[in-house]
């Protein structure tokens, strides 16, 4: 049984503050600031170039992704780390196009976090050979599987909603048409189980710096099916997915398997400060991760909708069918949310009108959700957010 | 006058080691690791999600974009970080592509760095537009430019030999053909006067790990001359690059000027400790440290050359056409590097055969190079080099 208290410990959380945002950016792990400093230290500092042997920088992107393999389903050798989740949708979705190339049509759903949505687009334009981003309300995206489609590309968790799509149902039947899949596990990877190698996904994607902590603009990570894996040409083919990059070949030649998906030099600081994180996941089971998040989740549901009859969830009610954040909708969601942050609770705001908060089992336990619940029904009951200084736009929260 | 003295006491230099592989690994900026810590105990710790406003994460890749362009010459809001220097050249060689459509030739050298030419074939294979990536030899590139050409895309200094090209005189060329200038800075930011508006550049990439001593993996950064920043449509559309990022708009918007050039979520840990680094270059006029540079590779060159005949310089000898770093060629080259740096000299290899040293004033200075020439002359004149262990191939030195 996982212990959520330990794991809890572990984590830098400013006193007075409950932190319902880590579907956003995760919070510091307390080892992570020693584990830079050292491969700072130690490695940058006194090895200097030869750290990328001696350390073995070289091959961090394939050790850490191996570790993260482990949390959403995928065999060691099948996930590489590197780049940003825009840049690694964009590396999946030009390889999948390769590989059903007599195809044309691109389906996803209003529902997928726009930069996977922007970078299709720029690819399609790029490419100017008649593809199509089609787009569906995540409903009726079975309905619209045809043998016309060529690469099936959804969010599995819904940023705005937390609505989770059935992954491996939805994979099968693309499969039965030829069409190949892109799962971007942002709001999945370390939020619930995900077994890609189970559902048989083709391609999935996902940034480490939410429910994984690692850290603001830590590393992207890549999964390719090893059936793919080496018949995959990549769109972005640099010197480190190059299958000899020392030998300064003038032209490319693909590494094996998972390795060519890699581009350039890796961001070794951000890889450092997720394996700190990551150490913490090797005490989670994620079944257990699972139960719990369900379990604080409907409570925090339940409190918030007997104390703000003004709020209207728009997650899943039923668990299972939700990710690990529960959303509610208000006109002046806004506002509101600047209120509870000066109240010492952090969640955040999605336009139009959508208050989200992250239940992260991690570091969030029911004393934390009570708390959070209790400053919700201040803030809504007494109008809190009524002032004039919350109705200021900024940038992010 | 720049005081080399103080900046070399701001780095992490192990004692007994002489390190002329800056040019390839910059060494750790002392305030370094606190800086990068109290990011992430102060911001990503304190703060959380709301660092992005509290502490302007949002726009550091602008603001440490701009502090860059003051060393290539850049005018203010013309520079962005992000990525690596592979994938800005994909953004770079696309835009342009795409604003000289009519013409089919991407011209380059067989000096150019292997991943901007790997990067270049990857979107030729991908566009299937007949595109033709063309290669000359370094000397050859002015004879070939001619009006079916659409990009020069060059590497400002050769990364083997450290020869210089003319970057303002083969960009007036280009422009009298109507030709788009790509130019890679990776070995020229940091290394020597640079003034890519002077020379009216249309673009520019580089990376920070080398010369701009950010640690390993730090980020690239792209300039876009003003006159075309607004006209360039970016094939690797990321939300960060989006006019509103959030609005959460479907469908992409080109953000402003040189913003558009950003994608996905930017490595704010790397960028801090590049800032780190920064502060150290406010110290230091590029002048003072070009005549530096020159005068301890003179140095260096003079001491090699007589205690050392078996080795061939390749680095041009008349310093004004060379970048900061003198390379050997000696047909035992890697295993000749090996027995240096066991002996605490510093440099690296590059095949076939070049001893590749690194020359950077901002903390090597007469007494290092005279270290480093003694330690050169000891290896070869006593064929140190010639022992089996040295000659076990291993990745990167």
């Amino acid at each position: 049984m996982t212990d959520f208290a330990k794991t809890k410990s572990l984590f830098h959380l400013p006193p007075g503050l409950v932190y319902l945002d880590g579907n956003s950016l995760g919070p510091l792990p307390k080892a992570a600031v020693a584990r830079v400093g050292r491969t700072m230290q130690e490695e940058w500092g006194d090895m200097l170039i030869t750290a990328w042997n001696r350390a073995d920088w070289m091959n961090q992107p394939s050790r850490v992704g191996d570790r993260i393999g482990r949390l959403i389903g995928a065999p060691p050798g099948s996930v590489v780390m590197g780049d940003t989740l825009s840049i690694k949708v964009y590396q999946a979705l030009a390889s999948a196009l390769e590989i059903n190339a007599e195809r044309n049509i691109i389906l996803s759903d209003t529902g997928n976090f726009p930069t996977d949505l922007y970078m299709a687009e720029g690819l399609v334009k790029s490419l100017d050979k008649g593809h199509e981003l089609k787009l569906c309300e995540p409903g009726e995206v079975e309905s619209l599987l045809s043998e016309d489609v060529a690469v099936l590309m959804l969010t599995e968790v819904d940023y705005r909603s937390g609505r989770l799509h059935d992954m491996k149902a939805l994979t099968a039947k693309a499969h039965e048409m030829g069409i190949l899949t892109i799962w971007d596990l942002a709001h999945s990877a370390g939020a619930l189980p995900v077994d890609v190698g189970g559902a048989e996904v083709d391609f999935a994607v996902g940034c480490s710096y939410k429910y994984l902590n690692s850290g603001p603009g830590g590393p992207a990570f890549i999964y390719v099916a090893p059936r793919l894996a080496d018949q995959v040409q990549p769109a972005l083919c640099g010197w480190l997915g190059h299958e000899e990059p020392f030998a300064f070949d003038l032209a490319y030649r693909p590494g094996a398997g998972i390795e060519r998906m890699r581009v350039g030099t890796p961001p070794i600081l951000q890889l450092s400060a997720l394996e700190a994180s990551l150490d913490i996941w090797e005490l989670v089971d994620m079944n257990d991760l699972r139960a719990r998040s369900i379990e604080l989740s409907d409570l925090f549901i339940e409190l918030v909708e007997v104390g703000c009859p003004e709020l209207e969830m728009v997650s899943p009610r039923d668990g299972s069918r939700r990710g690990s954040q529960v959303s509610f909708c208000f006109e002046h969601g806004y506002a509101a949310m600047r209120a509870l942050i000066d109240r010492g609770l952090i969640g955040d705001f999605r336009a139009p009108d959508i208050m989200r908060f992250g239940i992260t089992p991690l570091y969030i336990d029911a004393d934390d959700v009570r708390k959070a619940a209790a400053i919700i029904e201040d803030v809504m009951g007494n109008r809190l957010w009524d002032s004039a200084e919350y109705f200021v736009q900024s940038a992010v929260t």
